[in-house]
């Protein structure tokens, strides 16, 4: 579905003829500087193929533009620079890491933006821009740098919740209650894997753009990449911490239910000792010799009772100074 | 055996004399920009020296070709390209992956595939190149881009399938079934290991291709191996985060295994305690005092027996309460 | 709160009109040579933006100077240097390492340094820079000489407390006593973590300007640089041999819960076995048969006694002697 | 001791005066494109003292060949090459990897050749190649491939034993038997670990060779050292999955004595509940209460054994049905 | 303290004025080729200064000097060179890696060695030069060189002593006896990570004194310095190889604990079994049924005897059949 459609001039919005959101006609002739921006959502191949033919785009990168499962990339074709960026959002409800994706298409005159899925709401960092008419007007590269700001800030929010669930699981796992961490461990590990695969591919093109080692890419804008290569470090330093943190979370889980186990050992031990060994007084007082004095007393039954609760007793306070109960 | 024979040009298949698939007669010369393109399957020593002779290949690779447990690479010989690829197919019914190997001499005007084994079929990918003019008027490096995309979509598919048997490993440890993964995972970690070493040896010469370092690839051609260098790269991702999932599964598999022995070694002793305690009432009406009242009641054994089962009750209803039952 | 503004001629400090710590006046003018140094700590708004006009420092380093969750870096916007040093400091108490973060600008003719939190007195560090001329009279890059090699001494320091708290651990994980010292390594695993990413991230600019990669660097300075980044190094070092000697010290932690666990059930048997012999006598001697001679001795009882205390005093000894008890 | 010593002409074996394998004369003069090739095996220091005078060998280089505990290594001095190789063979009897070392001195018109201890023998290599007097031809560098390609081609075969080592941990491990795979998962690790330091260090120089980056190899040698570099990094490949799948193997040992101690747990646990049921039963019937109608039924005794064997059949059943025995 | 202090002219010590070791008068001045070297042990600070004084050397360097505590580094001010190497030695006794330190500065006419510490003996390499003109010709550099020999050579005995200790390490875990390894695994890790910590940071500055990559050094030494380096690469890599099989050894260790457990687990309960399963008989012949035939037998006592020591031996023998006891 095409989203948005709209010709940029000294970085003001120009409304298009008829200002229809749907591309019904050719593509709009630009003087120098001006650019328009397309934008699309789960875009269908009848619209990919209308894009590509207006702007002449490379068949494998309309191709690729078609598919969600593609990995974080920076290519170019010709005049056009093509990235795919994943977007990461955490929903609260279900603790959980989701990911979508954009394809921005960066020509000289012209940015196509393809979002699939959810995520990044791209209306709203163009509403955003539109507000910034001095930054529109350094052209295409400045919508891209607006966009991998937006994707990358909310890397920077992923990660800040998964420092939280890290955070709670570390309590859990030293908390003296029976937890069953592991679960829990393993699916942080799968989504600081999913972040991972996020932000890793994007470091290298983005510390290129950062250098200005990009034609297209004025001093100025290189600065602002330059930010947003720093914030994907920080974002990937914050995820291996992490990935590390819960590899060791997980060890001192291991060591807690060994160590559970052994108490568990323990008191059941002790408790066993408490059963038994009255058992064993028992078992005296029920043999048969002709001779045993205790059996004919008046109070002999009394007294193997309170041999037994005695012995018992003994035990008890025994098993409780040594921390066995 | 020779498996076929044909003279390319201008992109579309020249019947050669006899079209007869054997290559009794000699090398068929060509017109510049025509290339002949022959496939062997499972090749006898007689058919390598054949074709050693008539394309003027270098001993060592025409011995490397003859060998099937070869590591994949890209080398050249004089103006001769030969490529090892490994080929990897799925195999459903045993949920394992098995390997194939396909090497390819790639000459000015010559094409030799040699494959050994099952795995990705090279007369479909020669159909599929036939309906397409266009792309084999590039020559024999189209046919070499086509043969590599073919079987790194295979590895994709294996990777995908890869994935789909840790999901599923990964359900099975967190179920609570008692299974034994630690075979699953092994196997996994094998077949994985599988991938790697056919993936990993071929992203820098790919990467090499898709850059253009190599003279006889021309810009529109390097474009495609690029797409082939970052499918491979994605593979070598997935395989990545897949081993690395299935360490953690298996340490959460090593947790599950001691929280389990913990929680039998407690169901044990719950169950020992419902037959010790009674035991130890029947032994205490067991003794031989004089004195003992209790067994002189005409209800004594009732309410023996009733106090085993009471105490049997309490003591299963304290159980169930704290978890250990 | 602007802590101090002053200005350095010929290393000398020259009392500022009014010598008033505020910024109530724009910037002074400098004769070549001399420079302008204004401490801020904990800075608000307003006084970021009075600096950055003063100044004119780049707005992206400002915006970063207001944020004290920063990572450690080293940028240059235009003439202008920005550091940002995260501070680190031990606190006794808690044997917890605690970090706040230093923002320099380092201009031409200018020093802005924007303390976050507690930790590295940079008052101290001014007045020990006054002391020396000498020094001073190298200009702003003295000052950045000065407040590294501050702070990475107090790296070292941090360093030095976590090796003894790591001898610690280790003391406590050999000592025969039941310790839990899961919690204790995986704090120090965070702490060493913290460290981590305050000094790795420095270690390759002060490297550049050990180097003299920079241009206002001279070869002096330079030699200055070279030993902060060789103090960097140290650290560095220290935090991954202490990161790996907790990794072996945990594995050793869970090899004694084992061997714990293991004497525990050895003494938990040997035990039992004091309690069961002795029964099983007890029993044999509550049997009913008609013709058991020992039960009619005069001593029968005791005979029966003696053999139970004898039954166990020998398993006693038998234990004792394996090691069981 | 000297072992042979022959001038080759033209590739071919020239008969020296007395054709004495003692080096009893001065060295042979040499016309262009000769070379002299002297072997010795577990050397003697006048062997040495003597060699070297004649070659006018570099005394580090002298004292290395003397010394049978060196790392692998290729090195020039002059222009002499100096290598030294691990050869590595399989003792089928003992399952064990055995180290040798060789040494050579490569000059423009000699070769010398220093074998320590067994392994790998020169006197098949150099009949081989005096049947092949065109690879001869090529000189010294022909004879340094040739033995290259000898101690490597016994790398693959040690992989390739070691592979099947490694089968069989793999199938132990697995298997239902109680085995004590540790010592032989770390055996093979040990050997493993020699392997790695035969075969890692001759990789660069390898590679170096088959680059052409040596002056006195040319174009058609370094095709054939691309083939020992190739067989290299096979080795080394398969060596370092080979480690890889033994920890995976080791973690599934652990795994798997924890499950079967679990399984003991559960054995044991069910075999008591066979004997303290009926005992418990029997402690009932050894109650001395007046009124116990069962005691004075006829069959009561029978009654009370059938109940101890009902009783413990049905737990078998019970044991036997949810998987315990 | 100053140890001694003289000059080389040609290789050949020149008596001082008054030959006293101490440095009592100003700076030898020596002629093109000369040398003057200084040796000094545990330095005041005044011995420093006045060194210092003497010989040019820069403040920072110094300061290192006066301190033992530096990490091993190569450094370079202006003419003269200044390296900290450690010194290790074992002290058998202890069965610990002690180390020490050795500071040299070397200029283009003089040597300063400060030792910190015991350790290596400069007085005894001095003597061994002394013998050896010819070195000593060289200047500075074999100075240099032959105390990084012998300090080098020492850290190879250090190899070879740890080598020795994870030998006697793997013997006692692999033995039969129940050994505490932990502490020893964990020691001898200390100790490695001690050794590479000496190691590691020397090999690249001595790689490139190997390479010449430093104009002083001539390429005769430079091929001494290549020994020097490949012997650092040796023990760096038998540091790592025991690095890594003491990890596995301490999995074996594990491993070896869990088997021992269950073992345990399995003979406390065979030995249980032998008294529980009398213990019942005792009980069944403990029941007062009016008619039990054995009760009345007059071997019925003998008979019961006789059933549970038969009982028990059948359950000995079946025990030790199957290896639980």
């Amino acid at each position: 579905m095409i989203v948005d459609n709209a010709l940029y001039h000294d970085g003001v919005r120009v409304a298009l003829d008829g200002d229809d959101p749907s591309l019904g006609h050719a593509r709009v002739p630009c003087d120098p500087g001006d650019f328009q921006w397309v934008g699309i959502h789960d875009p269908t191949d009848d619209e990919l193929a209308l894009i590509a033919k207006m702007f002449d785009l490379h068949p494998l990168a309309v191709e690729d533009a078609g598919d969600s499962h593609q990995r974080p990339k920076v290519e170019r074709y010709g005049d056009t620079l093509f990235l795919v960026l994943k977007t990461l959002w955490y929903v609260d409800d279900q603790d959980a890491v989701e990911t979508g994706e954009i394809n921005l298409f960066i020509g000289r005159d012209f940015v196509v933006t393809v979002r699939h899925g959810q995520g990044v709401n791209l209306a709203d960092s163009r509403r955003d821009l539109e507000q910034r008419a001095k930054v529109l007007e350094h052209g295409p590269m400045a919508v891209m740098y607006a966009i991998c700001d937006r994707v990358v800030d909310e890397y920077e929010r992923v990660g800040a919740a998964l420092e939280e669930d890290v955070d709670e699981v570390e309590e859990s796992v030293f908390s003296p209650a029976r937890t069953n961490d592991s679960v829990r461990i393993y699916t942080l590990k799968r989504e600081i894997a999913e972040v991972r695969r996020a932000v890793l591919p994007l470091r290298e093109p983005m510390r290129r753009f950062a250098a200005g080692q990009h034609e297209s890419i004025d001093d100025e804008t290189a600065t602002y990449f330059r930010d947003v290569a720093d914030h994907l470090q920080r974002v990937s330093e914050v995820i291996d911490t992490l990935d590390n943190l819960l590899s060791t979370a997980f060890d001192a889980h291991l060591a807690r239910i060994s160590v559970q186990q052994n108490e568990d050992m323990r008191k059941i031990s002790a408790g066993a000792a408490l059963v038994v060994v009255p058992t064993l007084i028992a078992g005296v007082y029920g043999m048969n010799f002709d001779h045993m004095p205790e059996l004919h007393w008046t109070y002999g039954y009394a007294f193997a009772i309170a041999l037994m609760v005695g012995a018992s007793a003994v035990l008890l306070w025994f098993f409780k100074k040594s921390g066995w109960l």
